[in-house]
This record gives C-alpha cells, sequence and structure tokens, in this order.
C-alpha cells in the first residue's frame, strides 16, 4: 500500500470513531464506515472540492451518503475535515437533538447534503444533483467563467443495488451522460441479515456497463493509490462512473469483520478493545483523535479553500459580465420569487363544458414558466396525458450533452422521478415539478415524504386523479390515495374543483418555498364555475371556504373536492326546490384548512349545523373530521371498474340525485 | 418467413380483433397487441401448455401480460383459443361490467393469471408464480409421478423494463436460477409519450445476462419459425429466459406504424381501414374471425387437452401411492385449514416487562407454521429484526436448485418482495407472508393494494411501526402509513396491543382467505397484558372491543392501538385517583370494528360519552371517525426524531401524563 503514517493514521481514527460512536449510543452500524474508511479519507482529503468554513457554497461537490446507515463515515469525516462538527457531537451520536442522528438528515447537520436512510433513495437524490448542475452550467456559465462547474459524489452499499430504484437512477444518468456524477458502490458482501451471497449474484459492474456507464474496480479497498487513481479515472470519463471497491466491512475487527453481525449492532467493549489492539491503537482510548491527524486534514482541505477562492473572483467577474444574469441567479438561489410573478396566471372564463383541472394546471404552468425560469420538470412517460411539458418557444428537452432545456423526460421510473426531484431541489437554483397519474404515486411514495421531511417545495403534479378516469379501471383509479397523502406531515395536497383553483393551486404551490405540494387534478372535463356568482377561487389558500351560501344558517353543509364540486353544487338546486338551504363548502386542501384560525374554520363549518356531507369519489376514510358523528359521506369503501368515465360515476354514486338523497338523510328527512 | 396461411390469418385476425375493439371503445391500446399478435399466436398456438375447458387446471402453464395495457392480445387469444370469451366480449372491450376491462383484471376473465396494469406488477407476479411451481413441484412430486411441472410466460414492454421493480425481479429470478420463468421482451422502441430513444439506451439483454439469464434475441417479430425456436430454446435452457423480440408497435398501419400515436389511443376509422387493406382483409369488415381460423386454433388446443388428460391420469396414480401428501395438495389448493389449526397459537402469560409484539407474532407464525405446510415466506433482507423466519427444523430456505425450504429470502428488494407474494398466492398452494420495516411498505404500496384488488390473502408483517423504533430516526419512524394502510379496500390491517393480540391477529390473517392482512408490530417491548383483569385479546376480532371497563357509564373512553394501548391503561389509574372512570378501548383494526353491528359498535363507543381520546403514536388523520368533534388525539403531525426510543416516545408526548391531560381535556376539565 502506498500509504504514509498519517494517511493510516487518519484513516484508523475515523474507523475508531466509528467503533466507538456506535457502542456509546449502543445503536448504529459500525461495519460500513470502518470498510469505507479509506475510501472516505481519499475523496475528503484528495478528492472532493469543498470548503469547510463554507458548507454552503454552492460550486462544491455534493456528496451522497446513499448507505444512510453508515452515518458515523459521515460524521468522522465530517470533524476531521472542519465541519462544524465537534467531538461532543459525535459522542452524542443517535441521542435527542443531536447534530449527528442515526441517519444524516438534511439541515441538521453541516455537510449533509441530503437526507439518507431508505435505501437507493440517496442514489436517486444524486441523479437529481447532477441533472442540476449541468442544468445550471447550461444556463449560467457565461462570458468564460464557469460558475458552476462540481460533481456529485455518492456512496452506495449492497443494499441500494438491490433496490429497484438503482435501476432507475443507472438507466436514466446513463441515457443523459452525466459524467458529473461518480458512485462508489461498497462491494463488502455483507447485508444486515447476513453475506449477500444468501441473495444477491448478478455482476454489478456488467449491469452498469450496459446502462452506459464508466466502470471500474479497486479490488483492495484500503489501497488507497487505488482508490484515488479509481476516482480520477471518473472525473476523467464524460459517462457516470461506478467505481465498485471491495471493501471488508468491520475491517480489522477480529471476530466481526465479514460478517452480518457487524452491520446493524455495536461491536462489543472486548471487540472494540480487540480491534484497536490489531490497528496500533491505544486499547483503552475513546474517541481518541490525534493531534497531527486534525493538523494533516486541515492541510488537506486548504486545495478547496482555495478553489473556493478562486470561484469568489470568477464570481466577482462573472457577475460584472452578466449583471442581469447575477441578479437571477441570486434570485432562484434564495427561492425568491420575482415581483407579481402570479400576475401571469391566467383568469378563466366561467364554462359549463368546462375543461379538465389537468389541461387548466396545465396552461397555469406554463403560464409560470414564462417569468420563473427556475421552474423545470416532466413526466414520467405521461406528458401527453399529464399536460406538464413546457411548450413555450425556445424550452426544449433535457438531453445527453445538452441540458439547457428545462422538461425533463424521466420515462416510466417513477420511483426515480421522486428522488431526483428532491435532488433538483436540494441543489438550490431550481423549483422542480413532476408529474405521473395519481395511481402511480404509489411508486414514488418515499420520496416524496422525503419531499415533506427536508422541507424541500417539490411540486408533485398527479393527474388521472379518481375513478371518473374511467376505461383504465381499477388499477388505474385512485380509491386510497387521497388519504394516504393528507396525512403525510407538511405535504400541502390540493384538489382544486375548476379552472380557476387549478390555477390558485399552482399560485400556492410555488409560493410555498419550505414545504411540497401535491395537485391533484382530473382527466376528465368539469365546468368552470361561475365566480360572479359565486366566491371567488382564491379562497383555496385557506384550504376550504364557503363556495355558495345560503340567505340564513343552512340546513345541511355539502362539503367536496374537485370533480365533485359540482355535483354539490347541482345538488343545492334541486334541494333548493324542497325547501333545503344547502351551503357548498369547496375543500381542496385539508391541511391549510386545518390551519386556519378557529373563527375561521368555525365560519366555514358553524358547529350548529351538524346535517352535513361530503361528496369525493375516493375512500372516506379522514372525511369524519368535517362532516361529524351526524353527517354522510358520498364516496367510495370499494375499488373502481373499467367503463367510460361517466358510466363509472354514476355506477359507482356520484350523482346528484344521491347526494341530494345523502342530504336529505344528514338532515334525518329519509325515512330510510 | 415460415408460416403457412393459417398461422398468417390468424395472426391477422389478433391484429383486427385488437384495432376493432379499441376502435369500438374509443379507448384502449392497439399499437402493442398489433406488434406482438405473431409472438402471442406462438406462445399460445405451439408452446404454453393448457387445456381451455380447464382454466384452472392447476399444472397450467400461467401467462401474465405485464404489458397489461396490450390486454386485447390477450382477450383476442383467449377467444381464439377457446376459453370462455365471446365476440360478444370482445365487443364490449372496457365497459361496465364486461370480461375485457381495460386491463386485465384476475377472476374477470377466464385465462387471467394475474392482474396487471401497473408497469412491472405482472414480472413480479411472475417471479412468484415461477417460484410456486417450483416450490410445490419440490414438495409434491413425488413417487415418480410429476404433478407440478409448468412453467410461467411473461409478456414485458419497453416500460415495464424501465420499472425499478423489473430490476428486482431480474436480479432475484436470475439469483434463484428460475429456469421456469420466460420472458417475451416487446422492444417496440415506443413509449406512451414517444420513441424510448427519448429516454431509454440500456442494453437490456446485457442487463438480464449480468443478472444470470439466458438471452436471446428474435430480430424480426413476424418472424415465426424464430419466435417458436427461441422460445423452445427458453424451455430448454436452465436459467430464467428473456426473448427480446423486435416488433413495430401498430404493425401494419401505414401512418402509424412505429409511432406513440398508436400507443394509447384507437388509431381511426381510416387508418383502420387502411391498415386492413394492406394486410388483404375486408376493409369494411368488423370483428371478423375466419371460421377457419377457429377451427385452426381449436385444433392447436388439442395438444393442451392431451396434456391435461395425460396429467390426470399421473395424478389418480400418484394420488394412490401418497394418499396423504393428496389430501394435503387438495386442502391447500382449495385454502381450507385443517381442523384444529389454531390450537397451536401460543397464550402469553401476563408479564409487565413483557416482549415486542414482533417478537411474540413470530412465535405466533412459528408455531402455525407447524400446522401450516403453505405458509412460506420471508424479509427484504430483515430477518434478524422482523422475527419471521421459520426457525423449525428441517425448515430451509428456498435456495437455487433445491426449493424444498420454506423461508424466501428477497435481499433488499420490498417492491419485489409484495409482487413476488402475490405471486405466489395466485398460484394456488401456498399462503405467503412478506415482511420489513413499516416505513418501507413506502416501497411495495402497489403490490398491497393489489392484494386486495385480487383478493389474495397475503398477510404482510410490518415491524418497528413508530417513531418508538428510537435511534435510527425520521427516515425510518413511520407517521402516516398506518391511515394509508386503513383507507386501502378490502384490506385488513391490525395492530396488536400485545402479545395476545399479536397471536389473535396472525390467527386472523390466516382465517381470512379472500383478502390480503397488515401486521403492525413494534420493535419495542411492551407488556404482555394480565387477561384475567382485561377482557380477552380475542376481543381483536371485532376490530375493536372494550379493553377495561368502568363499574358504571364511563366518564371518558380512551381508545387505543398497540403500543399506546398499554399508556391508556395506567392513565386510567391514575383518572381514577381524580374520581374520573375511564374505559380503555383498544382498536387494532379500524375495518373490522366498522363492519361490526351498530347496535355492538355503539356498546364500545356509546353515543352519549362524547369525551373522548385516541392514543396512537402516527398522524391523527382518520381518528376524528372514533373520536367524535369532542375528542382529543394524542398523535403526531409531525416527523419523528433520532434518539433512544422511549426518550423519542416521552419528548413527543406519548406519556401516562399526557394522556391523562387529554382525557381531562376532553371532558372540558381542563382550564386551558
Amino acid at each position: 500500500m502506498d500509504v504514509n503514517d498519517l494517511d493510516a493514521l487518519t484513516i484508523t481514527t475515523i474507523r475508531t470513531l466509528a467503533m466507538d460512536a456506535v457502542q456509546k449510543a449502543n445503536s448504529g452500524h459500525p461495519g460500513a464506515p470502518m470498510g469505507l474508511a479509506p475510501a472516505a479519507y481519499v475523496l475528503w482529503g484528495r478528492i472532493m472540492r469543498y470548503d469547510p468554513s463554507a458548507p454552503e457554497w454552492p460550486d462544491r461537490d455534493r456528496f451522497v451518503l446513499s448507505a444512510g446507515h453508515a452515518s458515523m463515515l459521515l460524521y468522522a469525516a465530517l470533524h476531521l475535515f472542519g465541519f462544524g462538527i465537534g467531538l461532543d457531537d459525535i459522542k452524542s451520536f443517535r441521542q435527542w437533538a443531536s447534530h449527528t442522528p442515526g441517519h444524516p438528515e438534511f439541515a441538521d447537520t453541516p455537510g449533509v447534503d441530503t437526507t439518507t436512510g431508505p435505501l437507493g433513495q440517496g442514489f436517486g437524490n444524486s441523479v437529481g444533483l447532477a441533472v442540476a448542475e449541468r442544468m445550471l452550467a447550461a444556463r449560467y456559465n457565461r462570458s468564460g467563467h464557469d460558475v458552476v462547474d462540481h460533481r456529485t459524489w455518492v456512496v452506495c452499499s449492497d443494499g441500494d443495488m438491490m433496490e429497484g430504484i438503482s435501476h432507475e437512477a443507472g438507466s436514466l444518468a446513463g441515457f443523459l451522460r452525466l459524467g458529473r456524477l461518480n458512485v462508489v458502490y461498497d462491494d463488502n458482501r455483507v447485508s444486515l441479515s447476513g453475506p449477500t451471497s444468501m441473495t444477491f449474484s448478478e455482476d454489478v459492474t456488467a449491469r452498469f456497463s450496459a446502462y452506459g456507464w464508466h466502470t471500474v474496480t479497486v479490488e483492495d479497498g484500503n489501497d488507497i493509490a487505488a482508490l484515488e487513481a479509481a476516482m480520477r479515472g471518473a472525473i476523467d470519463d464524460e459517462r457516470p462512473s461506478l467505481i465498485r471497491v471491495r471493501t471488508h466491512i468491520a475491517f480489522g475487527s477480529p471476530h466481526k469483520q465479514d460478517t452480518f453481525q457487524a452491520h446493524g449492532s455495536p461491536l462489543g467493549e472486548d471487540e472494540i478493545k480487540a480491534t484497536k489492539q490489531g490497528y496500533g491503537w491505544p486499547e483503552d482510548a475513546h474517541f481518541l483523535v490525534p493531534d497531527e491527524v486534525y493538523q494533516h486534514c486541515h492541510g488537506l482541505t486548504e486545495r478547496g479553500r482555495s478553489a473556493r477562492r478562486d470561484w469568489e473572483e470568477t464570481l466577482a467577474k462573472w457577475r460584472d459580465a452578466e449583471p442581469d444574469l447575477a441578479a437571477q441567479w441570486e434570485r432562484v438561489l434564495a427561492r425568491r420569487l420575482p415581483e407579481g410573478w402570479d400576475d401571469v396566471v391566467p383568469e378563466f372564463p366561467a364554462d359549463d363544458k368546462g375543461d379538465a383541472t389537468r389541461a387548466s394546471a396545465g396552461k397555469a404552468l406554463n403560464a409560470l414558466s414564462g417569468v420563473l425560469p427556475e421552474l423545470v420538470g416532466g413526466s414520467a412517460d405521461l406528458d401527453p396525458s399529464t399536460n406538464t411539458h413546457l411548450g413555450d418557444a425556445g424550452v426544449g428537452d433535457v438531453v445527453a450533452g445538452d441540458y439547457s432545456g428545462r422538461n425533463i423526460q424521466f420515462g416510466v421510473r417513477e420511483h426515480l422521478m421522486g428522488a431526483l426531484a428532491n435532488g433538483l431541489s436540494l441543489h438550490g437554483g431550481l423549483r422542480p415539478f413532476v408529474a405521473t397519474f395519481f395511481m402511480f404515486y404509489d411508486y414514488m411514495k418515499n420520496p416524496v415524504r422525503l419531499a415533506a421531511l427536508m422541507g424541500q417545495p417539490v411540486v408533485f403534479v398527479y393527474t388521472h386523479d379518481s375513478v371518473g378516469l374511467g376505461e383504465d379501471g381499477p388499477t388505474h383509479q385512485p380509491v386510497e390515495n387521497l388519504a394516504a397523502l393528507r396525512a403525510v406531515p407538511f405535504l400541502y395536497l390540493y384538489r382544486p374543483a375548476d379552472a380557476n383553483e387549478a390555477a390558485e393551486a399552482w399560485k400556492a404551490a410555488v409560493a410555498r418555498t419550505d414545504a411540497p405540494s401535491a395537485l391533484v387534478l382530473t382527466r376528465q372535463k368539469v365546468p368552470v364555475l361561475d365566480r360572479s356568482r359565486l366566491a371567488p377561487a382564491d379562497g383555496l389558500h385557506r384550504g376550504g371556504y364557503v363556495l355558495k351560501d345560503t340567505p340564513s344558517t343552512p340546513d345541511v353543509i355539502l362539503i367536496a373536492t374537485g370533480s365533485e364540486v359540482h355535483l354539490a353544487l347541482e345538488a343545492t338546486e334541486r334541494l333548493e326546490g324542497e325547501g333545503i338551504a344547502a351551503r357548498v363548502v369547496s375543500m381542496p386542501c385539508f391541511r391549510l384548512f386545518d390551519e386556519q384560525v378557529a373563527e375561521y374554520r368555525d365560519s366555514v363549518l358553524p358547529a350548529q349545523v351538524t346535517a352535513r356531507v361530503s361528496v369525493e369519489a375516493a375512500s372516506p376514510f379522514g372525511w369524519d373530521r368535517y362532516i361529524g358523528p351526524h353527517g354522510v359521506a358520498v364516496a367510495l369503501d370499494r375499488f373502481g371498474a373499467s367503463a367510460p368515465g361517466d358510466v363509472v360515476m354514476e355506477k359507482l354514486g356520484f350523482t346528484v340525485a344521491n347526494v341530494v338523497d345523502a342530504a336529505r338523510r344528514a338532515m334525518g328527512k329519509d325515512p330510510r
């Protein structure tokens, strides 16, 4: 091995910190950090571009520990290389409110570029980070100044490679020729429950070659010269790179190296002692970092500090040469919106025939895209159906070698699409939206959750939102997904009733910069409501609002969302004929409504009016909150069926007659 | 091309039926069936083993149209080859209550072996079907009689191949060397929104070679001799096979062949006419099936009819030689349970220290596995954590070449695990369970839904069910997943309160033969409740029950599930000290409770007691149904945090003190 003493000393320090922290927490994953310590050392010490004193530097290399359970590897590196992580933080690994949680959490720790843990998510994020870099380079590198010029480094485990999302990530990154994406694959051949030979025999490098990646193998994960050479080779190659590194889990542990016992449990004090002995380390020392290691690591960061100083100079020159572009760059990096941005969103005139909310939302999106260059995205092979293609002149697709477009074609890869969007957002400088059928939210649940957990304002557009989509049948007809998304903390789900609510929903989604939104839209046409006779659509911004009121206290309140709102409105006319005064509440966003002050909520749903009906072509789950114990839900607790959409809606009970009947029942006026 | 007239005539009939049916429905996907017609003809005419007069024949080859949107291909084949699908059925394609829904639906149509549509699911199911075949062969083929000896044929599209689950399926099938699995990959290079060259450049056959598959390419999808040779080669190879067939979407359509316009829309009458002209077909005929085609196809099915007759003879001999085994075979195929099967489930003595419900459930499972040989399954690389390994002597793992075990090691492949389990169940003869952390339900949502849609009694075991799991932190701590699963129609979710409810939950899951169950279990220990002083655990079978009552009408009702039930119980003691009579309701299964008669539900939750508290370490979403407008939810509308589990529970408010406080608030006794 071509190592000098300081190299070895630093690597051993990473290993022992990982062992000690996991042992003290009595919880965690020591084995992977011990195996990966040399690779981490080479990455932070010789390869990656960063300045620990400016962990938010926009042109830093991004690092993604997709194998998030190996978090102590990351924390040890951040500590040694001078990020704001102290030894006390390491000692409080996995404790309440520490900066060193069990898995890396974005925003909790300087130097953590994304939250990881659910296997494969980090890999998916990293494709987004790498796409963002190329997209921003295409739009901001001008006048001979490259203000965007960095890489994304990823560490993946066997588990990441088994997950389906690794296929979607590998395939799309290969297609897009993302040369800035470099993946270190930790081939330690041990997963949580045993050797990978129990379930995993594929040739991973051959697989990535089939995707069009550059692949290289480092047979000895302790050989830092080989690691460095492989990483430099990855930098030099124009394709995305997979560096397979043969490591040994819990390297150096006399009884646990290469065993699954070292995967997810502390080694035990005796084993740690024996391991330290083998390393030539003081066996009774805990959390020991030799001074010379700190000094050595500090010296190694000078490369990045100097790179940042150079970059600041470049930036200054570029700013002088391109003041407008620079102003935009600063705006988008700060996630500020330009003044008057929402003036461009169209208002739609009343129209009984109406339009699908997917179509109206698509118009709003396209209008917004004209004033918000940061708005980028696409669909999972459904552009003609989701209406999310940015069609303005000059707005092309992102393709290999030309990343100046704004439409990203994801292919039929919903899971990756979600994780990639999180990466785009995390990178900074872009506001991503992604689209598919609402049913296929099923394939991308975890990224939606992670967007909420990380506070990333990704906009998830979900069309074909109910059994009303018709012929495609029950496999394509969501029933339970509204409830599923409404229960996700910090996620704002909008199901607009018509074109103007759809436009307002897009405004709400864009205005919100610290949480994701989901727009749930119809396939079928719905009337554009006549706002001269009904309340304005900007009531959406309070979550729920009185759309049509009664002269005096209502006898019954009909609460509806999306394509069922017009049924409720029509029902009021029939009820009026029977002398029943019915209020209609449009409730596009439960969460926003719940956030309103009690006074407002009571004004929309007065406690004394207990006769209430919900109308939504979906599971009734969650509606009791608004309709109360005397309420009637016009809803579905079954799956849909294949037939033309209007037939399905009628057969499953979404008719004016049925809403009228439900109102009568809620009022106790029906003998049945 | 080596075709005689009848071959060509039959293929053209399939093509024209697909065009006509989609046109009449004015909805559907004509292009793929037109491209795949020759492959389907060879499969049904020359390759597959089936008897159309006995579509449920247990030893038939299974067919999975993973590209479910190409449903007219399947319906046309089923019609021509004599399954119970008439021309009227074809004419009512995609209409209400027809046997020919938009996507193939299991149980709606004879000859449809699984519901497909969501891309990749069918591929995943097919791995399960092929595993089931090998497992049943290992246990039932005896005395020189092979009563289980068939194959699984699959048609996958480009879209299937892009989905992540195709990777998980390919990788595990390769590992298991499932030679009985043969996939026809419809390489038509067109997806819904454009040519696949927009997003897809990987070398699919190289990828499958990397998984250890036999791969072969048929360059001309109309060359039936080449198709047949490739399929026979697949049969001969001991590895799973991928037959890449270069087809042309909408083959023969003068203006739409090879375009995405032919993917998901009717061709239009004019184009159909022109296409039929090109085929030499009467251009004005619709739904034309020449008599000689019927006769020809009927003749081709004689091979399968005869195979079934032979099989019946083999079966009779085997039954004589192996009467006990035959009795078991008949029992498991009928999904009957042996008498007294549930006597083996242990009762757990009261114990304050208690045990994790994952551990108790694991004991119940192992006990059941002793009397139910059909119970098979495993986890996604989490056996040591999910406690789902069948540990009894002689119960080994399913591995390549030896499928006699009962533990299936899925690797870190949750999505496939769910789809594979559906395939195991659909095959017949096995009762599958699968396990992972509750958080990673996120990765396998769609298969759970499809189990419910298809009425398959798969048992989904989800451990580490709340923020109480502790150190792994928010990425691993479910908050919204209980609500998400409770909203899935026909799915029975149980969150047992203690060891004995866990045992009852396993009984309930096994007893239910027409719907899936989910068992949601703790990582942490919970007390085993003292049933001598509380209601018996079999109250679980009513969904919710009064666990601890008060002498007279309660002042407040505490409703809890899982690990929070003991908090509610402890709270009653403190409340008693304040003179407050609190009832505790354990509510392990919302759905079952809602199914009880009103009288029972009212007895548990009397309308006059409006002071109610729910206690569940999860989103409050959905609880209003039980706590009503005056209720207080002790719940979470945020994500969790990394710290020891008891610390997290305390910090997030899951304490006895907090439950007591909530009870006071619900009663309006608290000044705050």
